[in-house]
């Protein structure tokens, strides 16, 4: 079985699978005693009552406090007395649970406030109490004394709130793509995982052995003894490299490849170098407009972004000037009467109709820049072409910033990458506005949402055009998207011609490693096969050679 | 001077500003005697009255109804006994003729229904009467009893329902684009013009001897006797060439070029013809169900195509599936929650979310193809990817549809556009979404109007994929959008290994003139020009060879 991997771990171990949600129970009248299967019922609330004191104290922490108010609802003496009352009036246990949490659950709504806020924590405690009756798992992330490998539909939010890293060994799911929040929460959390595995569900049944390598997104089942010895070497052998002694990123064959950090604040500057970044690859600036109605002075500007360049000094700093517009618009710098704002007076359009805003923000990093000693870079978002380059790196010299350079977001600059490059020092790539751009599907909609995928061909054949034009021009080309923090990608990344990747901080030491596992020859041979793919899951598994 | 030519031609003569609009007369109090300024004021109300009368009767038709309509304003005696008591009141001529128009407008608006709708010829008046105290020429197209070139800062659409075409050589404005109003009238009404010419307004004069060559966006001040009589032969030529028998579209070699036409409705079928289209390269489905809630049933949607296809018996028509979405939603295909619908659910993808209403079309198709003798080609509008080619081209091909191709309006379709040719029969370019998408720009919104520009290189890189895409695989690749219809632009097109070319049928003798003045080496020497542009004004230039 296939699917799509998120970082380059492998995990081996037994799978416990999340069940799905019950089916609800109907009212079919009681049949037999009723004194009986009240006692059934307060037996089955005391029995989930204990088993939640007990899971919570293993958990401790927070999650401690959240499953003891939930064993504190099912121990209600109300609620037990409710469900007694509905069974003697004649149905069943189970749907006198769903009646009394369900009539409990409206009250708490109707108090409001915290009391509300706790009310769908009575459904999940009801789930547990009819699976009790039923004798069937509870549902939601099953628990286990033993580290196992996580197998589920997809992961919800609330699910994965009380999930115990500790014991999961990996997860894999049947649903969800590379940017579903199973795994966004695998890259964050640093977890080996799978997503989009067709017909998992099927196959894979609750202690049946199986080993998932996130590197080629593939999942054996009922692996020989062979196969798991092979597993666990792999796996020790991938720790040592992902903990090795944090080096500039390199290829095997020893070619640099920069490996930097996107930083939003900066505070968040220690963390990043604590984990290897060589400096920031995408300093957005948007933190500073966002609260306030009108834009933050000169003075206010300097200080902070003079922070964050003392955090890295002797390091490269790329700071991109506001983004503004789209799904981030600001009231004195963009119109919200727009039908398709991300296709508007956004980014770098934004800023040349409101020049006082970008030459502010030029002056104060001129300003930080003159105060601090680290290698400031400058950019500009959703640069479409060489008429908006000249523009941005004209007005950028007139402050005394050094180097300048693009971002390259809109299809239109990779189709003009050499003229681009003559005019500036740099282009960085987005890959998540460029798809979306590519494909004209927006990022944030649902419906279209297969289109979003990094590893998208006709994504890759526009890096690769701009790969080309940075090597004629001997110009560095990075990439500070989404693409750049998956560890297969970023070597293919850097086979079409990519120098530099700048990425969440947690995903550096993936990265890192897997560059040093391949030479310059060998990431532009993935490379070349992963455009010739027709489509995404196609050039995941053509790079890896399947 | 230099601009943006639009058609072929070529137009010499002495040239005519639009004057400015008057600047508003000022309630400064009236100095000289009053009843010598009511006089005045009575003068220039007749003076007007009679002009626009004997303009009237020049022009004759309908023109000839809404001057006369005006001159009997500038007649009415309530009118006239108002601005006279203005005067006598204390303030000058003009100011009082302001002020009593202004007044009669407010009544007439009151009025409602068709005298509301008189209102604005009021001002028109007005400013005439204005003009004539100051001694100064009236605002609005100027009149002439000599043929013309008409020089203005831009024509605003009202400015040209009075314009006498007979007596207009042709147009140069200062302002305005390819797709401005100008340029939109130039092309439907077959008039020479060059639009965007910088500093034109200070630098002609009334009466200045004028040459302006569309083709190269050439204006020639002051000519010399021999650059006037070689402007007339280059004149005679290009009418006896655009006036030559129609013949199909071909390069000068012999190359054939295909000329279509874009139709709308089945009534424009006639009209068409009789311009020489050698068929339909875009037939626009989606009048059959703009008017209704629901979509029109098999049969009904049979009739209009039958109709459609025995109009062009034994000729090639091309027909486009719904594009519903973006800035033509329909309630039953689309969403109206989308936050950028030129990026949502739209063309092939609202389609395929709503399948009965793409094979309840396909049906009628085929229904009607068995019908008739046309030569019918079906096209999904909106394809992004070899996948979305397979869909259509399998669901079509169950209907018995023979020819079956995909629109490139979307960029990634160009970057994989070999993957697309190898699953479908054809492909046709629709420049105008095309263009949105490469730029990032929304092609109805007036902040980002610099980038819709079909001479754009990064489109025209676009094209050439498709075309030498085409050419690999032997297969038509056609462009059915605004581009075709620039006959400088429709033999660069042609140079990028475009075969077809469908546009509205007003342009095909222009387009057809340029065709046969071109052999196909040319031509890719034109295009490979064009490309090392860096913006849609070079690209014309370099294409030029200028």
């Amino acid at each position: 079985m296939h699917g799509v991997g998120v970082g380059r771990g492998i995990a081996a171990g037994k799978a416990l699978r999340m069940p799905d949600r019950l089916t609800p129970p109907t009212d079919a009248p009681l049949e037999g005693d009723a004194e009986g299967e009240v006692q059934r019922a307060t037996d089955a609330l005391h029995q989930v009552a204990g088993d939640l004191m007990s899971r919570g104290e293993t958990v401790g922490g927070e999650a401690q406090d959240v499953l003891q108010a939930a064993a504190l609802m099912a121990q209600d003496p109300a609620l037990a007395d409710d469900v007694a009352a509905r069974i003697r009036a004649g149905v069943n246990a189970e749907f006198a649970v769903q009646e009394a949490f369900g009539q409990f659950k409206q009250m708490l709504v109707a108090l409001g406030g915290y009391m509300a806020e706790r009310a769908t924590d009575l459904d999940d405690v009801a789930q547990r109490v009819i699976a009790q009756l039923r004798g069937v798992p509870a549902p939601g992330v099953p628990m286990s004394d033993e580290p196992f490998v996580l197998i589920a539909r997809d992961l919800a939010p609330a699910d994965t709130a009380t999930l115990d890293l500790d014991k999961v060994l990996g997860l894999v799911t049947q649903d969800g793509g590379p940017t579903s929040h199973t795994a966004i929460l695998a890259r964050s959390k640093s977890i080996t995982a799978i997503v989009g595995v067709p017909e998992l569900l099927d196959k894979v049944s609750d202690r049946q052995l199986i080993i998932a390598d996130a590197r080629s997104g593939e999942v054996t089942l009922d692996p020989t003894a062979e196969q798991q010895e092979a597993a666990e070497a792999e796996r020790i052998k991938r720790a040592e490299v992902a903990n090795a002694p944090i080096t500039p990123g390199a290829l095997a064959d020893g070619t640099p490849v920069q490996l930097l950090a996107n930083v939003g604040r900066p505070e968040e500057a220690a963390a990043a170098l604590e984990l290897g970044a060589e400096g920031v690859g995408l300093f957005r600036t948007e933190f500073l407009f966002l609260d306030s109605k009108t834009p933050p002075t000169v003075e206010q500007q300097t200080e902070q972004y003079a922070a964050m360049l003392r955090a890295f000094e002797g390091k490269k700093v790329v700071v991109r000037v506001l983004d503004a517009g789209a799904d981030k618009p600001l009231a004195f710098l963009n119109d919200d009467d727009e039908e398709n704002p991300a296709l508007g007076l956004r980014g770098i359009r934004a800023l040349r109709a409101n020049e006082k805003v970008l030459r502010d923000q030029l002056q104060a990093l001129a300003d930080a820049d003159a105060a601090t000693d680290a290698d400031l870079w400058v950019m500009a978002p959703m640069i479409a072409n060489a008429e908006e380059t000249e523009y941005f790196v004209t007005i950028s010299r007139e402050y005394g910033l050094k180097t300048v350079g693009a971002m390259a977001e809109v299809p239109s600059i990779a189709l003009q990458g050499s003229q681009v490059l003559e005019r500036c020092d740099f282009v960085s790539i987005g890959t998540n506005d460029l798809t979306q751009y590519t494909f004209a599907a927006d990022r944030l909609l649902g419906t279209v949402a297969q289109f979003q995928d990094p590893w998208q061909p006709a994504v890759l054949r526009l890096v690769g055009m701009l790969g080309d034009a940075g090597a004629a021009a001997d110009k560095p080309v990075g990439v500070c998207g989404e693409a750049a923090a998956d560890p297969a990608l970023a070597a293919v990344l850097v086979g079409l011609g990519v120098t530099s990747l700048s990425m969440s901080a947690a995903a550096l030491g993936d990265v890192r490693a897997e560059l040093k596992s391949v030479t310059l020859e060998e990431a532009r041979e993935r490379a070349a096969r992963a455009l010739t793919a027709v489509d995404a899951a196609e050039a995941r598994r053509f790079a890896a050679g399947a």
